[in-house]
């Protein structure tokens, strides 16, 4: 019995669920959740089928792209954990959130390594046996940090790169290295508040509210896609260090919500935003 | 050209996706938004999808339920305002927000009267143009003023009735009569709080959220489908008049866009809970 | 019996909560309610504190001024309704909100008139026996429609003027003219999305929660102290316009929040923030 | 340089607050921050000043209790992390949350020992360098079994008992035992679902929202004085194990944040309600 999910992305024209969920009916195939979305604006359709049963995925894909446009994006993943690797440099909180449901069990992954440019996590990463790099940034250009970041990170099998408070200015080179697989989390309720320090951006404005977003990694600094955003309320009591650690609660619960979608493969983007299935 | 929604709740089968949307390919029909959900436990099926093109209805409808298992519920609706009728005791403002949006065009809804068991909302009601009747319970029978009720609402044409705070507990026999079509907002966060005065409770149980919710009413007091719920923080300042006056913002909003998604046809009930799609 | 409100802010210092309540004491007042903050890194103080009892407000006023600092602002405000002049354009939602609270007895304000560059809500406005004056701003330079506008505003008692969606941007002579008494209700979560149509702006950018923001207006668009934000979720199904009607709601329960703030006398202004006690 | 916080709680007077700042006043100490509450309907009395400066706290403790009536309630709590012990069972959200805090150095507390009733968690709590002790229930009464506990408890110093999803129904005698130190976390949006799989019982009633709810414990089941509660939306596409999943996240943060509130000596406790000042 197996459980595959079918993820499609092409521009709309009339029939395509029919053209899909004949292929899959063909198949004698259980669908388990099945989720589309036209965007009539941009003339773009999104489907994502769970199916379970007895078949051979090769020959089901092959039949979808057979009934599709040529350029449709068809892909055929399975329900196997991914691979990541995860990016910090001192906070603990993100990296900690993510240790633990790994470790409960809940993370649809395996995290294989954690890189940071700090040394005073590790201690705290080897307690959960999971291999932690050091490659401080400092004496060294940017461009040479990079390098030995994406060395570090090239030599563990990863589907995805989580930067769980990372706080390194990543360049459009590494960008390009890894694109569409960088999954940042900005301490802010975007596009308010870019850049450094959104906690004490907050609080000079004087808003009643802050968040946190999660984003795909894009050139533009935290321009990119965004996948999961949450608030909570602030008050006039709240000095900035305060915004921040109760900021730090919602950072952590939207990088995980996040991260969890990805995994699913429930998040298609485009047109730098996401539609989540 | 047409615009339907196309409204399946039947059992769960291989194919029936399939089925449908090939029907809808034959007629040749654009699909605006297409939604399904599949209840794995209840082994129950559910679909909406919303067409557009030149067809005829009742051949649509046809081709449909000959596609599909004998005892499928199926329905296709229009895009028309839905008429609707109020009851309200003495509050204003779930029935000032659902008249302010009428009066806005916001409401997929054509107001048809609202009766009370008070006069003091006369006045207001009119400003806007809309008859009121006004059918005291006093010195008569439940039974007596229900029948009375009835008949007023049957005066007009109504798909739905909106209880925007009616303060009487209906019986079984009303409730029988206007079966499926009594929406109703409740003053707590449900099944918290069910029965009378849910503020008062509230703040004797000293609690640090309240809410509304918006259901179907079923014979079972406060116990029918949920349709939609909201909350909003309190804390120990609040008296149980102010509970109340600031929870009287959730429930406008609740009953609102409760009663928004009935009139697209998005809800959907079964066993005593909704699907909306 | 009297109920005031005691307003005072000033430069923190050891002794003011014993100094002011001693005089309290010594008058032999009830405190109904008390509320005190400091601003630890602008050294400022803030307190307001709701008495009753039989007093000479004059009397009260006078002691407490002798036992604070000579350039302490110190106020002393009844619990009657202020009167405040609405100025509204197109939309509905908001002035709809505002009239029906005051109708209910709900809003601690007269509203003494609804001023608009547009003639669209004349009926409605009237309907609620409000004065509603006409002001276009066709065919005649900002300048003279501002001067028009504000000798309207001034044809009434005004302790507020409520900027109910007008959808004109505001000089800064007309800023000055009513300074720190004109409400805002801006249509997003600021700071993100300043200036026109941030609704559009926020579906371009793809985010999942939108907002809205009450404040007081100054010479620098959409900067001014913030006084409530709300916010609720949306996703990728919603247009630009969907996101607008949802956003309404938040809207209107914003600005009527914050002014019920305001007229409470619980919002004091500094550094372009707002303490709220 | 001492940092003290003075608590009081007792019935309602004139001059309260004058004279207890008027003792401050004459130590000549700096009020950090400085909150009151008086329920008018209950005619009771709290206040919690942080002081800071140079002074006996004896001496200060003494001139207070002088200045107030002879029954009331008053105390003088230092800024130290205090003790506390945690009781679990098998799942390692909340419990995980706090020791990653307390490594982060952000919880005001030293967790001295995790007990459980299962051995599960031994390895997990033991990475963290924290005494773990598993007490089995079985083939024991539950008397036995809470002896046991209690024996293990009163090992280590505790000003408080932590339940972090201690999944143990605990008997009026071993309340009592720990009155008043017991904090727990109810797995939903109390008073709704009550008692056993909360879960289970919010997907079955069909609710939009569900919550989760951080209590002192008493005699009467998940009846407490409620410190914090909050809440996430679901919808039909839930399973109840996929609320349990995302009410996880609910139930860790509302444990911290109570958790918190009561370490910084902000909750008080009176009608079975919490003041948090």
């Amino acid at each position: 019995m197996e459980k595959y999910r079918l993820l499609i992305e092409t521009n709309d024209e009339k029939g395509l669920v029919y053209k899909v969920s004949k292929t899959i009916f063909k198949h004698n195939l259980n669908v388990e959740r099945n989720s589309e979305y036209v965007d009539k604006e941009e003339n773009k359709f999104f489907m994502r089928t769970v199916v379970t049963g007895n078949f051979i995925p090769e020959k089901l894909l092959a039949d979808v792209k057979r009934e599709l446009p040529e350029d449709a994006e068809i892909k055929l993943t399975n329900d196997d954990n991914k691979d990541i690797v995860i990016l910090a440099t001192k906070e603990m909180h993100c990296l900690g959130d993510l240790l633990i449901r790994h470790t409960e069990g809940k993370l649809k992954a395996n995290i294989k390594a954690v890189i940071s440019n700090h040394n005073s996590l590790k201690e705290f990463v080897e307690k959960f046996d999971i291999p932690f790099e050091y490659i401080s940034h400092e004496n060294i250009s940017r461009e040479e940090h990079e390098k030995k970041i994406s060395h570090a990170i090239n030599k563990y099998s990863h589907e995805l790169i989580v930067l769980a408070k990372y706080m390194r200015i990543l360049s459009p080179n590494f960008v390009k290295l890894f694109e569409g697989k960088l999954l940042n989390i900005h301490h802010s309720f975007l596009p308010a508040f870019i850049g450094a320090n959104p906690y004490k951006q907050a609080y000079d404005r004087g808003v009643k509210i802050i968040g946190a977003t999660s984003h795909f990694v894009t050139n533009d600094l935290d321009e990119g896609p965004i996948i999961a955003q949450d608030v909570i309320r602030v008050d006039h009591t709240y000095s900035w260090q305060a915004m921040r650690d109760a900021g730090q609660n919602v950072e952590k619960i939207v990088l995980s919500n996040a991260l969890d979608l990805v995994l699913r493969d429930r998040v298609f983007i485009y047109n730098n935003k996401t539609v989540i299935l």
